[in-house]
């Protein structure tokens, strides 16, 4: 049972205000050590941005108000969703967006909920760099690096149900490229970019849980370090499925 | 740091041939306690039953030897990848079908990476019923009650590289369900269905790893328990992407 990996939900984290130092709140909450993983809920780091609006001070627009009237959702709710938008993949049954950074999502990520009543907090716009800033604040703080992942909860297609994924990262590549690598037979292998930052920030999730469980932060101690890129996201012509959605829109 | 989950992909494991007890091999290597999640590779379930075929033996009909024509790939291979599906998504630029559990993949989980040269593993036919004999099997051996969980690497839609999905669980719910609960607000939840099992089963592929590392089985343990359902895949006439998919190859 050596060499385990320890996943620990931080507990006693306040409710996030804007102007809150994100980096501060999680070094009084736990002695960090070199290599240490930190996933962190975007919903969090939006707030403490002030990246949400008050839907009382949003205008819908026309396309806005369409969708509504088949969805029955909040026009202002869906004005923000579709601010957010670079491009609008789908409107109906539910909007399905990609964002400038490239991550692809249902409303465009923005969320109403542990935000306050009458808000929608929205994805943080330059996730990496925000990964990024949070990284480096906690070595100026500590003198630890540790590696960040910005992570939120969204669908997936196929099967029913939202998982976790990786909306910003920093410390390491999201794709670990196994290219060159053989099987144990000594064969080339046919799967070589495993998509490892998802499948962290996806369990990660699993220890948040959605509700008021109040743990926005968890903390891996103990993963190795990989090699890899940062592709992560298709181009819109690579994408056959969203090539196909977007065709059956025209 | 207390409540932490630890996670340790196990070792020592041999190469697995037809008819070997996992559960016994498991239970020889690791002392396991109730409760335990353990994530095993479907790859050496499948080794261990003989779901796998010998490509020589293998007479690739039209279909397959249209799609090696367009792919490159070895019409055998695409033969048993046709014999596995109950329905065909799409058959190029990669061929994605839906299996008889529900599952919806890439080449129908088919693979030829960690089995000998010449021969196609493919996925359980019926892995929850799979799972549940491994449970079984393991209470059998030593008192123990853990959840199993069958695992493959897989793409997703909208994001490079593969990551880790189950395709049988057994002792637990896919899906866990929040409906009723409230924010921390005290506002019901938008998100309210988490596909916890494909959270734990993505972070147990990133421990297995993908090449010649050796690691088919991960042990999670201080998983709470959660209560939900098993509905993890959508009919076909609910699925809009893949009605989109499909429409188009009409
Ligand atoms: N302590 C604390 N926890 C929060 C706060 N906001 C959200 N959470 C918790 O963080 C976890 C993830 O929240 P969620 O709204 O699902 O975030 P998302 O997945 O990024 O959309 C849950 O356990 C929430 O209860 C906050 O301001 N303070
Ligand atoms: N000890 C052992 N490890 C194996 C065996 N087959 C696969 N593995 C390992 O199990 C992990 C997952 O293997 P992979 O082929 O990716 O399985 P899949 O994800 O189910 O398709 C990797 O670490 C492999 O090296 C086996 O027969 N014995
Ligand atoms: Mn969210
Ligand atoms: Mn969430
Ligand atoms: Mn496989
Ligand atoms: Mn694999």
């Amino acid at each position: 049972m050596d060499s385990s990996i320890s996943v620990t939900g931080l507990k006693g984290l306040p409710l996030i205000q804007k102007g809150d130092d994100i980096a501060a709140l999680i070094c009084n909450t736990v002695r960090l050590l070199d290599g240490d993983i930190l996933c962190i809920a975007t919903t969090i780091v939006s707030k403490a941005n002030g990246y949400s609006r008050l839907l009382e001070d949003v205008i819908p627009g026309e396309q806005a108000c369409s969708i509504a009237s088949v969805t029955g959702e909040d026009p202002r709710f869906l004005q923000v969703v579709l601010d957010q938008a670079v491009d609008i993949i789908i409107e109906t049954p539910f909007t399905l967006t990609s964002l400038p950074c490239g991550h692809v999502g249902v409303r465009s990520g923005v969320d109403a909920s542990n935000v306050e009543h009458g808000y929608a907090v929205y994805l943080p716009p330059d996730p990496m760099g925000e990964a990024s800033r949070i990284a480096e604040r906690i070595r100026e703080i500590s003198g630890v690096s540790c590696r960040v992942i910005l992570t939120d909860t969204c669908g997936r297609a196929f099967r029913r149900g939202q998982t976790g994924h990786a909306i910003g990262w920093s410390g390491m590549t999201a794709i670990r490229d196994f290219r060159g690598d053989c099987d144990l037979f000594g064969k080339v292998l046919e799967i070589t970019e495993e998509a490892v930052i998802d499948e962290i920030a996806g369990f990660s999730n699993f220890v948040m849980g959605e509700s008021n469980n109040g743990v926005p932060v968890v903390l891996f101690r103990g993963c190795p370090a990989w090699s890899g890129h940062d592709e992560m996201y298709f181009t819109k012509q690579e994408d056959i499925i969203r090539r196909s959605l977007q065709k059956e829109k025209c």
